[in-house]
């Protein structure tokens, strides 16, 4: 039987990052990956796939990060796990004793089977596989008009790509706003407003109650009636983490189907980590659980599940997720940190906010100049911030991330006040109106005044 | 006479900032500011006016800000101030009492007297005023040879926006790289690559010996022998902090030059405040004096000066000087924050530093993407940052920004590789390769290797 120390089950980012982070912290050790796919996908990448980028081919993360990390590749699916005598069962029952085993196994699209005409042809969905996507894209590029269903930012994205293929595209999303778990109302009309100039049609706060169609879709069925014409349907309506193994082999799920873990991503056995979106996440804010699915937050899970692989440290253990997102439609590019307003309200917080709306280069007459609008969500009583909301041009990915990194130092408003900056015409607002200080400065303001 | 709550000496970033701050934190007092300048520039856009820009017009701050802010703009020059009476003087003699005073008065370039032929016809410095430099602007107009003398920031930018108008311009500059105070060699000599391709030529480790010409500026001398022909000359190699109004009111001046403040920017007299190029400043690293002028840095200061002015607030003071820079050079930009691995050695410091080289998109094969260097320098004992370097594209700006946010919040090694980011394929280096987190990666390999 073939042994190794550390074995990660999943290719994609969290499991490249498991396995790259034990390799750089635990030299010593052996360290394999077991993948089903022969190409992993980027997987931020993929709506890119359907309009910038030309081929799936372009999307393909290289092997050579494993390669180069003396990392053993086993391209083969684990089909089942013993805890007891730490092994994994290959799909032809060939065995891998481990020491340390991380689950990286990710998330599958959620196909709502109580969707009538969820399964016509030409209904598709958004899994992280080549051949399925592959099959996808050329169906679509035989169709004109296609419906999104579903506003987050998978939605979002893919409908942007397939414009910008030339495709007639609507969203139909549930909520009365897209993006709308990420962004408040103000940001969130700001997205639709550049969809719609896009040439996206949208259909917000409405209920999907049938895809039609006699084998084929022709149309979906909205629940106030209306009839959207469509050649075929994207479902991005969410992920369900992929745990089944994790439950077959005895590992405890919380309630809505993650596989639990605590704040070094161990399971309830010491030596099983799981990181990514098969694993447990629960707000750094509001401390509820939460479903957020991003490769970024995985790729901090599993650099701390590596981490403390064989060594445990409290400073480097997890603390519960921010949701960092970010993303562009055209020109536009709109990113979130931490809570809305309306999260942390509804959860139970009293809050200030500011926002200010500036330039992203200085002077504004210089060329390239993009709106920004920076949003800052606070405690009233500390003054901490909770939660940011950014619009603005190609910066707005690293001032996000910015934001980021202030609600994970729990800074405050006076911290941003007091925080010094660089600042460049060409690649910065201006250092008298830079947005992020000037929103922390109208929550001072408020405070002030309450405070006296 | 004339009484006001608060007076401002000095209309420019500091001035405005200190200003606003003052009337947003204290909306019951009255806030004047005094301006020599009839209009003031943008100060970090000035090299924009010789290339990008078609008028100096368009790099001009609008009054508007101070309008809005119920501030009182007085276009005048203050001769003296008496700190007894707590009144300032006017040209015309006329007198504006004040209950606090704060000076932003500024910097001027330096012109070193020793230098033969630093008077000739053609040989221009970078001050702030408009007036002046609509006249250098005229006069490069009909020059094809231009030398510029110092190889810092604004005679980098310089150069660069020069050799976009079409000139011929080469870079003298004493140390041996270009923009060696904020950059490693590492990162410098990438930022010489940069001015090479765009056309400019550089002379780095040569001393100017003597400007040239009859009058009229034809060549400079080096110390080498070599006599660089050009038509015009740029000096920029450091300015002096504007502080002779406050010395000749009494106020103590530092050793080099700069009012000397505390912690709240109040100088010796608790009543009167400096902030900005005028100001001292030390470092928040190394604790020695420092040079540093930004417009950044000078708001930072100016917003602290105006929330304490009434009110102290242990939590609204300056800890130090933390020197954020950012730069473009054609498609390149480049950041630094903090103290380089040069200076932090020679400081006393014991380092490691990791870099690493990646992208600033994903997956590289999407448009647009540039490469990104991210270079951290960490206190090898603790793993607190301590400084941060960056090549890279548009987003250089604000990632060199969340790096100052890292070294203001004292964060170690350890908090970068915990930390979440967000990630997008169009705005942001992947999620399992992000520049800055795989460069504190490095960093800490390198401590546990020492560790065990």
């Amino acid at each position: 039987m073939k042994q190794v120390d550390v074995l990660v089950i999943g290719g994609s980012a969290a499991g490249i990052v498991a396995a790259t982070t034990s390799r750089n912290f635990y030299p010593d050790k052996t360290v394999a990956l077991v993948r089903k796919e022969k190409k992993m996908l980027v997987p931020c990448g993929i709506p890119y796939m359907f309009g910038t980028l030309d081929s799936s081919e372009k999307n393909v993360v290289p092997d050579m990060v494993l390669e180069k990390g003396d990392i053993e590749l086993i391209m083969d699916e684990v089909v089942s796990v013993n805890l007891q005598n730490k092994t994994c069962t290959l799909t032809d029952g060939s065995e891998i004793g481990f020491v340390k085993l991380i689950f990286a196994t990710g998330s599958s699209p959620i196909k709502p089977q109580w969707l009538q005409g969820i399964d016509k042809e030409n209904v598709f969905f958004i899994p992280k596989e080549k051949e399925y996507l592959d099959k996808e894209s050329k169906a679509f590029a035989g169709c004109n008009k296609i419906v999104v269903i579903g506003g987050g930012f998978i939605g979002v994205e893919m409908a942007d790509e397939l414009v910008k293929a030339g495709k007639d595209v609507t969203i139909v999303e549930l909520l009365s706003h897209v993006l709308s778990l990420a962004f408040d109302e103000e940001f969130a009309s700001r997205a639709e407003d550049a969809l719609v100039a896009r040439g996206i049609k949208l259909c917000c706060g409405q209920k999907v109650k049938e895809i039609l169609g006699d084998g084929k879709v022709t149309g979906v069925l909205l629940d106030n009636g209306e009839i959207l014409e469509t050649e075929a349907v994207v479902m991005s309506v969410g992920y369900h983490p992929n745990s089944n193994l994790a439950q077959e082999a005895g590992l405890e799920i919380s309630k809505i189907g993650f596989i639990k873990v605590d704040e070094y991503m161990r399971t309830e056995s010491p030596d099983i980590s799981a990181v990514g979106d098969c694993a447990e996440k629960f707000s750094f804010i509001t401390r509820t659980p939460k479903r957020t699915m991003l490769a970024s937050t995985a790729c901090a899970e599993a650099r701390i599940a590596g981490m403390n692989l064989f060594k445990l440290s409290t400073v480097r253990s997890f603390n519960g997720t921010i949701s960092i997102f970010c993303t562009a439609i055209g020109e536009d590019s709109f990113g979130a940190a931490g809570v809305t307003e309306d999260l942390a309200k509804e959860r139970g917080f009293d809050v200030f906010t500011g926002m200010f709306e500036g330039i992203d280069c200085h002077p504004g007459s210089l060329p390239g100049t993009h709106k920004q609008i920076v949003k800052l969500i606070a405690s009233k009583d500390s003054g901490t911030i909770l939660g940011g909301e950014v619009f603005g041009g190609k910066s707005v990915g690293e001032l996000t991330n910015l934001i980021g990194f202030i609600i994970q130092s729990r800074m405050t408003v006076d911290g941003i006040l007091t925080s010094q900056i660089g600042t460049h015409p060409l690649l910065t607002g201006p250092p008298t109106a830079y947005p992020l200080i000037k929103a922390a400065e109208m929550i001072a303001i408020k405070r002030n005044k309450c405070l006296g």
